[in-house]
């Protein structure tokens, strides 16, 4: 494929649209410095074309961003469509979306307290009510790995296959979070970020009191049945 | 009773205009994260009627949320008059208003510094002036409860019967805040989590100096009866 | 005195409107919550009559403050014109304007990090060539005192007289800075948030280096010569 | 030379304008406070004429600068151009240019982090990939240096020379950091605090990591000749 077929071309100008809107919560909610971290949605195919993804472009600020800009890529993250190159972390959005049919959104940032627990290599530990309703249990640790190969996607995926949470601690380097769409990826980039500051601060200096686990079941089951209302 | 009774429809449009605006000081204040928080207040009844309260629906957010929106309820938590579901925790909020009849507003909210503390299941200590004038004291820890039954609201006003601050922190699970009316819960909202945070970060280095409780009860003392003007 | 002299008109409504602009610094670099915080600025007397000082008044959001809100007041803190009553904190701007005749502006917040170490009753060492410029040497600690008579006054004047910081933090209060006017007031409140901070941060991972007198003497002569120009 | 020559002046004004807006990053990223903070940009000599350089005046509010306030130095630090004197620190940032000729633009700060690390004399270690990419190892200190000669200047560049990292920590004072232009250094600037707060953060509870060198070897090569794209 070259060009996105026709019978996507709204779907694919739909999601470059909420695409590029939602790069705005990511500075808004100081998950991101410069022009670092990345938001993703996939595309699914019709009339037997292939899934494609459309994403942020590689170096670009978030003042300057526009639908128009919003790339598109095959699930190889082999550029479709677009004037800039891709965003150098495609390869890792394209592998989650191939490995994980179930995935409609992607998120990766820098974001600092998630990025400091990533850089220890250790997992969040499950000791707020939050963190039960949005992630289920505690946020873990995937494998170092450096761009270059697949080996980034393998470890995201790898990590998040049969795990609840949607989120990715990739050790020394930061947080990839997944969801049904770009929009819940990214509520669960900016719930990571917050549950990662507050388990820092609360255990600088003591240790937080741990949730029985039936209760971090409770508080998964009813959340996920109300889903987008809270 | 199904709908507003006419003779309080006044009021009550009052109250959503008011807690409408009072969201907005959430954000602004650092104290939520994407649609978490809310604040409700209290309309007192009228002919016979029994009292009503106004709150923010589920899911929504900050930026789109308008006085239309706001949700009325009556104080069993049964949804009133409003186009969304009320705000998952409007039972907590409906119960303090039937159990403590002189509150008239409560803000919920998981502001990082109060919520580590809760975490730890810790209470702050009154080591700060604007602690005594605000708080007359220590800012208490509520028990652990989840969402599913009335245990919430139950924790919340049996730590804060009888106690001079309007603020507890619910263990594992974040702060709630009681006032007069709405601003007033919004206000010790916004001052719980200047004073956790600086206590925190006082005790990082090292002991914070406790305060005389002749000095607090003169600080609480002279404040409660200046409110309003400080 | 009942009234402002119309000798004086002109320079009061000057200093009102400079004190009600330079109110906005305090939310602006986070030196203030809701409506706490002061800025106040000496008006000399002329044609024999005393000096005056104008302040924010009592309870009043940082939002809703205009020129025409800024209240007056003789050096014994007695309301001379406004509507509101002054700020609950003018006792303590009187004392120090009555008895450091050089100094022109006072500033009171609750800025978290200074307000830290005022917790502790500890000051800040001077290891930031930026201390040694503005503050000359360390920041030094005032009494405990509460609101009542003039002990906050007595103690911030005991504190700073014969020391070449402009900052003093009021042990389990906060700091006041003090100026030639209200805005180098401001500007040593900003700059006294940022190096408590600073060095509370660099403390809490092991010592800073301290910097040798003289070399703080050099620093310190260099910036006061050159005053307003950095 | 005591002013710009007309075969330069089109490169001058493109110089300021670009310098002034630059500056606007620095309070955006929180990086400064009050006045603190300047951007310079080298504008290279033609037709013979030597280089010079342009620099923020001293002691202006970010909010009022416009290019016509950028000031024109030679690189002796000398006045060429401009109606007011130059920032306090352009004798540091002119020994930059006359002595590493491939640096096109200088950023100095006291961004907290990174002067946190200063303070303590201590090097930021290389725990982040993000760090690999930019900084290609740890962030060094350079030794402690007073205004008053050229020590600022020698100090940066000998620790500079021959490193590959594109800042540096001035002990007991702030970040300098270099680029090919000023935008470029603007960015090291930005991404020096993030990893200066993100390292600090993550060694609060534990011992970060290490990335094997050959790693770092690898994402700093990568990244250095995709630079711009990211």
């Amino acid at each position: 494929m070259t060009t996105v077929p026709s019978a996507m071309r709204e779907a694919v100008d739909a999601a470059k649209a909420r695409v590029s809107a939602l790069h705005a919560e990511l500075p808004r909610w100081e998950l991101v410095v410069w022009t670092a971290g990345n938001v993703s949605e996939r595309v699914r195919g019709v009339d037997g074309h292939p899934d494609l993804l459309v994403i942020k472009p590689s170096g670009v600020a978030y003042d300057d961003l526009t639908p128009e800009e919003i790339v598109v890529c095959d699930l190889d993250g082999t550029l479709i469509e677009g004037e800039r190159s891709p965003s150098s972390d495609t390869a890792a959005h394209a592998y989650v979306y191939a490995h994980m049919p179930h995935v409609g959104g992607v998120v990766h940032t820098h974001s600092t307290y998630a990025t400091a627990w990533a850089a220890r290599g250790e997992e969040i530990p499950c000791v707020l009510t939050m963190m039960g309703d949005e992630f289920g249990g505690p946020i873990p640790v995937g494998p170092f790995a450096i761009i270059g190969d697949d080996s980034i996607g393998r470890g995201i995926v790898a990590t998040l296959e049969g795990h609840r949470s949607p989120a990715v601690l990739m050790q020394n380097h930061g947080p990839f979070t997944i969801g049904k769409d770009a929009k819940s990826a990214v509520k669960a980039a900016v719930l990571l970020e917050e549950v990662a500051r507050t388990v820092h601060i609360s255990r600088q200096l003591g240790d937080p009191l741990p949730i029985p686990q039936d209760a971090i079941d409770s508080l998964y089951n009813r959340y996920q049945n109300v889903y987008g209302q809270h």
